[in-house]
């Protein structure tokens, strides 16, 4: 009987911002996230005698634009543990893109956990963050629950996430705002690649993730809130100045980005926990405290005609169910 | 038979971004900007017999706690020349807020060039910029017309502006595009004064100043106006990534301020010259060459409806009346 995997996706507090090895998915500096319960992907992998891999998402089968970068994943896992199968992949997305987060962090983490259980590869949860890392830099974290970091390392075997408290005690939630216009995307593999290249402020942005690493975890451990909201806003912003910096200059933020990063702001003035981040994209996502959220949540909604607003609490690690 | 005089105001290209002393209004870095023909302040100062200097702004006559700075001022030149005199200054602005741009420059340039010409100081025009300088830093720029460079130095004597081409033959105009909507205003003097103490990325833009000023004065040179562009609008943005980056994190982006990039985005997409320059405020200056201007205007008119725009060429510097 083979079980299907379930992994969630994840909100980096500290943000992953520039590949030092494209291939590998090796980052420049470490990063730091909270695994979210409610967006997960579900993978079954199944071996079938065939010499190419059929990928269903949502049980639609993909063509061959649609799967190339997970057959270029399987192809990968193959080589790494030097087996021939190849497979039928059933994969069920619940990381809406109305939520806002990719689904690249649970996609790649549920499909490498499906693989080790299909082939029984008996991967320990590192060796399973070091191959979900091969997929999707941010999938390395979706292993575990709660808060992990994604340690650098140097080379494939020294990259991988670890817990830093899979269950936390700790009154977080997230509020995702998610702005209902679609406009042009760069994706964030290009984003890194013009910041690490042109921005002539990576080399400090190094240095400050390294510094609010230690910062959030001390934080962590110690449970003060406002110093979590303060730096992963901060770290947040610091990401985006990244892309404002870039040669030629660019930005995720839409308007409405803008005009919720007010508010954000309103809101603290009022004494409501409130603290933004942002990914590759114009959504904020609004770290609450489970007592701000709903008030948080209406505020947004009376200011805001034209965003969604979904909630999520903190998650766990990866499932086989 | 005293003359009155008139000093245009300024755009900077490479931003002033810093306060090394804020006391002498020493900048971190070099900045270099354009002088602005439609918007200048027109000065005369009078000796009264009197212990109390008088100041009309308009014709109206400014209160105690609205002429506080230009009192000061005025204190700070009977120091440095050593007289008793008291004044009144009667001034003029032509630079209507709804333009976007600070007075301060052409205000302070004015002033000094009116108590210099009252006073018959017989100042030299590095003097001149030394005086106006002690009033506001972008004011030691205003001296002179067309291109000109400010060089920071290390105390009062050395820090002046210079002129690096006051009557460019160059085919450059600036549209500037002002947001008829008021929000909270960060001044100037806070928003430096949070980047340099808090902005991780502080230090590199002190470098990045200093090589982007040899690159545009290059430009400048050879007239590679796209060059002019291109360098203009990735110095601003690596400014406002300072805000950005700064803790806490803070930006002068409004949403239309978001709009406004992304509108001359698409014009540079559809082949037309236009760069964006932005200042402390949400307003966008679109540096064009008199060819785009109009179609820029229209199409920016077009898209957006609660926006002024007003049109500005190259300006020359202080005059006498």
């Amino acid at each position: 009987m083979t079980r299907t995997a379930r992994a969630y996706t994840n909100i980096a507090l500290i943000k992953y911002w520039g590949k030092k090895n494209k291939q590998l998915k090796l980052p420049y500096t470490n990063s730091l996230s909270l695994t979210l319960d409610r967006f997960y992907t579900d993978t079954k992998a199944t071996i079938i005698d065939s010499d190419k891999d059929v990928v269903y998402l949502n049980n639609q089968l993909l063509d061959d634009t649609q799967n190339k970068r997970i057959l270029n994943y399987l192809e990968t896992i193959r080589n790494f543990y030097s087996f021939t199968d190849h497979f039928q992949i059933d994969t069920v997305n619940h990381v809406p893109t109305s939520a806002g987060f990719a689904s690249s962090a649970s996609g790649f983490a549920a499909l490498a956990a499906a693989i080790n259980e299909t082939k029984q590869l008996d991967l320990s949860r590192q060796e399973l963050s070091i191959l979900a890392r091969n997929g999707s830099g941010s999938a390395s974290r979706s292993i575990y629950g709660g808060f992990v970091e994604w340690q650098a390392g140097h080379d494939n075997e020294s990259s991988f996430a670890v817990p830093i408290d899979e269950t936390p005690e700790i009154d977080l939630a997230l509020l995702s705002v998610v702005i209902n216009k679609h406009s042009k995307k760069i994706s964030s593999t290009m984003g890194m690649e013009n910041s690490v290249k042109s921005s002539p402020f990576y080399p400090n942005w190094v240095t400050l993730v390294s510094s609010e690493i230690k910062e959030i975890k001390q934080a962590i451990a110690q449970k003060d809130l406002q110093k979590i909201g303060e730096i992963s806003e901060h770290n947040a912003m610091s990401m985006h100045a990244l892309t404002l910096s870039a040669d030629p200059s660019f930005t995720y933020f839409a308007p409405e980005t803008i005009r919720i990063i007010q508010l954000i702001q309103e809101l603290r003035r009022k004494g409501l926990f409130a603290y933004a981040t942002i990914d590759a994209g114009p959504n904020v996502k609004i770290i609450c405290t489970k007592e701000s959220l709903p008030k948080v949540q209406t505020y947004i909604e009376q200011q805001l005609s034209d965003v969604t607003t979904v909630v999520a609490n903190i998650g766990p690690g990866i499932q086989y169910i």
